[in-house]
């Protein structure tokens, strides 16, 4: 078996707690009260634990003030001397150590890189720290929750996803960057958008448009929508990142841009509205940074085979599980209430048939940025 | 039923073929030709028909000069007269009318859309011109290998996908874009990277480094490698798109810069590896205008376990699709004649373990950028 290699030799102490950022102090002010707290157990002769927001259906709820999805106050002690507990326990204080590691170098990394950096095999025994990233990831997603920090906060990133163009400047590492002038693809939305890290200089769009699907933004794009409209145009590869969430939150809430989604007419184009409107249902912790209650639907909808005399050639059946996802997704407490919501649905569950932005090819090319999204906005013809 | 719509309403002929670019003139000429045989062809009172070059492995060579995959010489015809044929033939000449369309239109647009645009039901029949997009993607690829024209010069387009920061000034749509000022994802290569779109104004750096996942080219533009190392540095998202594999062909040749890969050491890593460099084999006709022969192997090397003293619990265990895939890659000719490869594959399969090139994380968070590439750089220690 080969040599256990130092830990993190050659890993450099960059920064010292007072050249950190306010966010980065308040992140590490939270990382350092989870080890005191355990060295004041120990002294205080109790059993060391955390208490662990419960991350679960039950312990969520719509907060119907707010119009977005939020945890409940229910939280589970991870303890120590509790056989069933020690391993996350441990693997717990484990990766608050990480995260405040990456604090101090102000270092970023990925969920993979940080598993990686935290896997061992433990001194004197077989066993390792973590078996696979699996069992990492939920952990940090508890830490989030125990930390009221967001992923990003804890310095972790994921892929960039997503872009943006339009007349806006973007501060990034101290570089200008204006979306108006990014030529074919536009602004690589950062898996961290913190404001400690990207500003907003300068915007003087109107609106933002977001769009499902990057070969849509293309079109949109190609077709200089944002210059005739003075608007913003985003897209997150399908069901967005948790940066381009954070952007729209960010353009709604610092800019007070309203946010306009095109979505296709299906579970999915629903789900993917749900979730940016109203947040996500397994990282409801996150909604007061991340959701953007004021989000409309633009479209697709199921009137258009009739308002557009849509082909039959464009229209595609659903599905077992489209139905079945259709039905869940009427049935979130926040669409439930909303008839034009319940209406649009039974709609599509009746006609048998969902429609994709593209189908609008079938009229012409720039159908869809020429006449259905000019229609729509001046109109006021949206789902909310 | 809804009234058929009228086909291509609202669409523009913005382009008289006068105002085309050299290579969209050279693509619709092509395409003209296609149009033109028929007519001469019915003129004649001969049989309609294609010579579509063959796509199929028994039609890939290996062209140890060029040292590249390329297309052999077989062709079969596609005859209108002939049951079998005549519905692919419909679907070959309505491809061609599509994308001679767009040409006109000056616009690009995406396989789905595509398809969208040229399903519709035949007059006076029940039947479909496509079933599924399923149908129309080979059709594509065949009028790709007929007029010797790239996707992207048919102007169709994917979603954008990788990114690319180091000193050099691509000009996009027109905008000089300096890829050392992009902040934290910089400039996002576009799905057409084609020369009258994209052109490289000015680029001082000395190699290009691509990376296979966007995290670890976080890591890389986090610390600043292009910056220390006067480099260009990609990614692709896993296995490139075609965009990110015309950047890097453009990048060696027509900047001369040599690039070097740092992968996984497993067969998928392998496997990017050899179609950056020598091809694609399901695509063997593109690889003139997008493979790198001179592309280098920088790792991650099964004697890294060794050379590095890297833990045992880093180590991933392969599995039967890993053996299966690792014998497929080692025995494609390209690999075959190569005793450094071979012993790199026999040492990985000997092992019985693949590596990630997160797994150096478990030394230090930026070993791979500080001391990894670099020693491999400086040593000259890569795979050919």
């Amino acid at each position: 078996m080969a040599k256990k290699p130092k830990k993190n030799a050659g890993e450099k102490k960059a920064a010292k707690p007072t050249d950190l950022s306010p966010r980065d102090k308040k992140t590490l002010g939270s990382l350092v009260t989870v080890a005191v707290d355990v060295v004041e157990a120990a002294q205080k002769k109790r059993d060391p634990q955390l208490a662990i927001p419960l991350r679960a259906l039950s312990n969520v709820k719509f907060n119907k003030t707010k119009r977005m999805i939020e945890m409940g106050s229910a939280k589970n002690a991870r303890q120590l001397f509790n056989l069933n507990q020690a391993k996350s326990y441990m693997q717990s204080l484990l990766v608050a150590k990480g995260c405040k590691q990456l604090i101090y170098d102000n270092k970023n990394c990925s969920l993979r890189s940080l598993y990686y950096m935290l896997k061992h095999t433990i001194a004197g025994t077989k066993e390792e720290t973590f078996a696979g990233q699996e069992e990492c990831d939920p952990i940090i997603e508890d830490m989030e929750v125990t930390l009221n920090a967001l992923r990003e906060e804890l310095h972790l990133f994921a892929e960039n996803r997503g872009n943006i163009a339009g007349p806006i400047v973007v501060t990034d590492k101290g570089f200008d960057i204006d979306c108006a002038r990014m030529g074919s693809a536009g602004y690589s939305i950062p898996s961290i958008m913190e404001p400690d890290r990207i500003q907003f200089k300068k915007c003087t769009a109107d609106f933002v448009l977001h769009v499902e699907k990057g070969t849509v933004w293309n079109r949109f794009n190609e077709d200089e929508f944002w210059k005739k409209h003075n608007c913003l145009i985003t897209h997150g590869m399908g069901q967005p990142p948790r940066g381009v969430r954070r952007m729209l939150y960010r353009l709604n809430n610092e800019l007070k841009l309203p946010v306009y989604c095109l979505l296709d007419n299906d579970p999915w184009g629903y789900y993917i509205y749900s979730v940016i409107k109203q947040g996500s249902i397994n990282l409801a912790f996150e909604s007061t940074r991340m959701a953007v209650p004021d989000a409309k639907f633009i479209g697709i909808r199921s009137m258009d085979v009739d308002r557009y005399q849509l082909s039959d050639s464009v229209k595609i059946k659903l599905n077992d599980t489209d139905i079945k996802r259709a039905n869940q997704v009427r049935n979130y407490p926040w669409f439930k209430d909303k008839k034009p919501w319940q209406k649009e649905v039974e709609t599509m569950l009746a006609n048998g048939i969902k429609l994709e932005v593209e189908a609008l090819t079938s009229k012409s090319l720039s159908f869809v940025t020429e006449t259905y999204v000019p229609a729509r906005l001046k109109d006021k013809d949206w789902l909310d």
